[in-house]
């Protein structure tokens, strides 16, 4: 008798290229290639690598831009049964220098925008070898054929248990942890994505997050796995993404909440097209602004929750709640667990909790740190930090992350609803509430604030405002003006960055 | 650390109720029903089978027509953890007791159609318990509210390498043979189906073939794990087909040849609405004709190439090559394997051998037939005995049965390929090639004719259309006008009984 749980598969890019060799497979800056073209030049690129000794098994760094070395690189390290470490290029070197000697990384490619850092990782890591990967520019002129005959049997497979990235976690906060990433997780992220948003044949996904975090790369694996066509973007520029909407015929976006309120504001009201059928929204909550105005706009806004360790969506709310639970990130993605635990115990409806989540999805562990690994996933659940509540219905309320709650006098001060109703006052354009030490409450909510051009605000206003709308010790105690907040490469605010470095003579009141 | 590769999964209809209560899930008759209401009427079902006795791991017949009743007593039973015997309600009632008998079954569900046969089932095996499902008419007088609240931990969960069922083989040959099939067989090829034909929120499958063979409960299966209705009919009417797709929004609908044949024969030159946009069209090679006729009438015809053993789909033509390769059953699905064999080594391109397949939809084997199992089943292979062949491209083209193939004079004679030709003759309804012994040539070609009303037709005519069309060896040497031709009860012709009850005194041109 034969295992029906499968554990091996055709290999994904291999198999799409003989399934719908003819289908559009990327589109990027000037260029547009089919899935035969793209698998030619993966090909080509694994044969180069191995020629340069890239065996299976050995850790492959990825420094690069987005951009279709990225693609070939990624699809490539993935032929020959590397793992794959995508970096983060807003990283510094020491921290990129880390994350390579932490993963063990044998070779590092990266693109031509990449040279001058890959160098100086190189400097602090002798043993490390580096590969340009230069497929930006130009065709890469070989014939538009098959490099392989069409052939069903002693195809290349893989092993969904293996390890396909390490990718490090974009967290806000501590030392990052290289979470080992499976064939099987991305696998089933992207079909439990594909049960939730649909997958049409004619569906075209919009990647200008960077590739580098899960949310990205696991864009180019659905679309090999739906056979559908991707279009890539260097970095987002809300122009350019509209327009590629406009003209590009793309049916998926994946955004951050900044980056939907930029593409709202530089296209005024002109509608969107209908052929765009799902803005996929994460990053954490989205103000009830935003969504009001993307409703308003018939703009298909769907929230999700994800994370790294879970290879992207965890839940997702389907396309008809949409309006209905404004706010929620949904219900959990069809093969996946979810619960929300107080004190080690599963929480009531409403009862805000550590938000937990098992399943197929979920990482085996991070890499080198059996403590982090235990402590976080346990008797496979992992354990995420993030705070949250579901609601009668079971749909799912992110509230904050864990890590960030403010306990004040032994209430607990949700930093995300201070913020809510920072930004609801017309002349702030974002807010940040960290909680700092305070000697008589244990802790005491700050507020850093960023107004709009050409507004003004005092401090006692904003608190006015608050008081009016906040129950008295969710009030900040402390305001703080600032020009800019600190982020991380994905656009998260860093809050930790920014309590520490509070300055300590700054103005309560 | 966990493992990647899921095996435990949510039960399929407790979380598609809770992710979508209100989603359409069952149209039959009169009646809609949404998951909250199946899943209320599945547990109601459930509840009253464990007060009768019905535990996990029994074998539980279904002996029922198409309707509610089948669609809850098949939930109902997974539901137990028991596994599902789907009878066929054409089979005779000797044959009835041989496959109970055969898989050890514990209870015989029926429906109020079938309470004679089912009693006269159980004067032949004593020790049989009954239960009537009776869930046809009417309204199950329950409150439309969820029987279970929402609750996302301690939910059930199913084991992927379980059987779920076992399905007798509707072979047109030899004695059925019970295939056993896994939760994940089913899982795996509903995926894979997804993949290649999309999968849409607002689909709609209709059902018109009968539900206890595979190509009917995998829709049951399917519906639930999209989260799209189903729209039963208790059997096939031409007109209620085509009203349906006209009117319920019908986006896909399962179908043989002879139902499409009916299909255009009622509907005269009106055209189909788009929202259909997918007919899956299984049960064998078509005529050209009718494909054409399909082609011209912007049908969206798929070909798809199955069997029980691989939970239905193995290949099928994605839509955009639906019209270049007409007549190919398309690749294999995503996570299949599929080659052609010739002696036991890989057929070259355009050379007709056995169709072999593997992956995760294949069952694990044949029930109490571990000398059948050992043939068919090699080292994770399935020997389908079809013949076929993969052109250049690797599209798969269907040629014959292997137990079909006529063997005249040394030279291999694919019957199909001769009705082609006896079907393209304008008095010929319907044509059948068998071989028959014939002592100088080992086989002699021998065809069984169905003519039109009001034609007219003779041996020595039809002799000679094909001989101006076809090889010499190829074209028949006896030809014996019937009435009527032997069918099983999914409409495939018994070639093996028209072949032994062979009159032998039929005149020979």
């Amino acid at each position: 008798m034969t295992e029906s749980t499968a554990r091996l598969m055709p290999e994904w890019l291999g198999r799409r290229s003989r399934l719908t060799p003819d289908r559009i497979a990327v589109i990027v800056g000037e260029r547009t290639l089919t899935y035969a073209e793209l698998d030619r030049d993966v090909s080509s690129l694994a044969a180069s690598l191995t020629d340069v000794g890239v065996r299976s098994g050995q850790r492959i760094a990825l420094l690069m831009r987005n951009g279709y070395s990225f693609v070939l690189a990624t699809h490539a390290v993935m032929r020959l049964g590397a793992i794959l470490v995508p970096l983060n290029t807003r990283l510094t070197v020491a921290d990129l220098a880390w994350q390579c000697s932490d993963s063990g990384v044998d070779r590092l490619l990266h693109d031509s925008a990449q040279i001058a850092a890959a160098g100086e990782v190189c400097d602090r890591i002798p043993s490390l070898a580096t590969t340009l990967v230069a497929a930006e520019r130009g065709d890469s002129g070989q014939p538009p054929t098959l490099v392989r005959p069409v052939q069903w049997f002693g195809e290349d497979q893989l092993d969904l248990n293996a390890i396909q990235s390490i990718i490090y976690t974009s967290g806000t906060t501590g030392r990052p942890k290289g979470a080992m990433i499976t064939y099987g997780n991305l696998w089933w992220s992207a079909i439990g994505s594909a049960l939730n948003l649909g997958n049409h044949e004619n569906d075209r996904w919009l990647a200008c997050l960077p590739l580098f975090h899960v949310g990205g790369m696991s864009i180019l694996v659905r679309a090999v796995v739906y056979g559908i066509g991707v279009v890539i973007h260097e970095s987002f520029d809300p122009i350019a993404v509209n327009q590629a909407i406009d003209e590009q015929h793309v049916t998926i976006v994946s955004v951050v909440s900044v980056m939907l309120e930029r593409m709202l504001a530089t296209r005024g009201s002109r509608s969107y097209p209908p052929s765009l059928r799902c803005v996929l929204l994460g990053g954490g909550p989205a103000s009830a602004q935003l969504l009001f105005d993307c409703a308003a706009g018939n703009l298909p806004v769907v929230q999700t929750y994800g994370l790294t360790e879970a290879a992207s969506q965890v839940a997702t709310l389907a396309p008809e709640d949409a309006l209905r639970k404004l706010g929620s990130a949904g219900k959990p993605l069809f093969p996946s667990e979810l619960r929300i635990e107080r004190d080690g115990i599963a929480a009531g409806s409403g009862e805000v909790g550590e938000i937990v989540v098992a399943g197929p999805t979920i990482s085996p562990g991070y890499l080198n740190q059996p403590d982090e690994t235990a402590t976080a996933f346990q008797d496979g659940w992992l354990h995420t930090g993030d705070l949250g509540y579901l609601d009668g219905e079971g749909f799912l309320y992110v509230v904050d992350r864990r890590d960030d709650l403010v306990i004040s006098g032994g209430e607990n001060v949700y930093p995300a609803e201070v913020e809510r109703v920072l930004r609801e006052h017309p002349s702030v354009d974002e807010a940040v509430v960290v909680g700092l030490p305070d000697p008589r409450w244990g802790q005491g909510v700050a507020a850093a604030i960023q107004i709009k051009v050409e507004a003004s605000l005092t401090a006692a206003e904003i608190i006015d405002f608050c008081r009016a709308r906040l129950a008295g010790y969710k009030v900040p105690t402390t305001v703080r003006f600032v020009d800019d907040l600190p982020r991380n490469a994905a656009g998260k605010i860093l809050r930790r960055e920014l309590r520490d470095t509070w300055p300590v003579d700054s103005a309560a009141q």
